[in-house]
């Protein structure tokens, strides 16, 4: 794909942010969770490019999305009513809105993890 | 894709190895730095199931590749000679290994970031 997203000089620097958490959500329904990650990333105002999927045997399922801002991705594990989320971005993402819309449509039992790493250059 | 890998139950933890570096190699060469992370991948033993690439204009290009144990990524920043690498793997891969192919294989300049997260739950 030869797309035209510009690719505007800046500082190598990012945004990262990383979630692990227990779901009450049916975690097969993985037409469900591709949408809710594709309208996360739509509202945040970054812009999807391409996305690879992964259903596994028995269960579990993997996005990865590729954004002109770096990438997205969920894996589930519908066996510990788990998920895992990743949103890098080295633009200027709305990472709060996708965060706040996972959270909130999503039935979340227990936050393991949730933190935002700035990532590469951050000393300025 | 319905491959028939196995998605053993696991608690949800991880391993997520961060890289940001500044390199001297010629990152217009897209075809030598997809090869580079699919090789990192393969001799860690992990299983790559699919990925997608992009290639920004006027430069940049990116990588993320679905594997059976989570994630890989490249974005480049030729501009910057700049990479940044993500391996997030939730199984028992040779992390190690990936990272020091990478490092190996390219003409680093510069370290800026290199971590290791574990994700998800740690304690035990």
């Amino acid at each position: 794909m030869e797309n035209k997203i510009e690719n505007i000089s800046l500082p190598l620097k990012g945004e990262h942010l990383i979630m692990a958490l227990k779901v009450a959500d049916d975690l097969e329904d993985t037409e469900r969770i591709k949408s809710l990650i594709l309208e996360a990333i739509r509202l945040s105002e970054a812009t999807i490019l391409n996305y690879c999927e992964h259903k596994f045997e028995p269960q579990g399922y993997s996005i990865v999305v590729l954004i002109g801002e770096s990438h997205a991705s969920i894996h589930t594990y519908p066996e510990d009513k788990g998920v895992f989320i990743d949103y890098f971005t080295c633009g200027k993402i709305k990472t709060n809105i996708f965060k706040e819309y996972i959270l909130k449509n999503l039935n979340v039992t227990q936050v393991i993890e949730l933190a935002t790493i700035q990532r590469g250059e951050t000393n300025d």
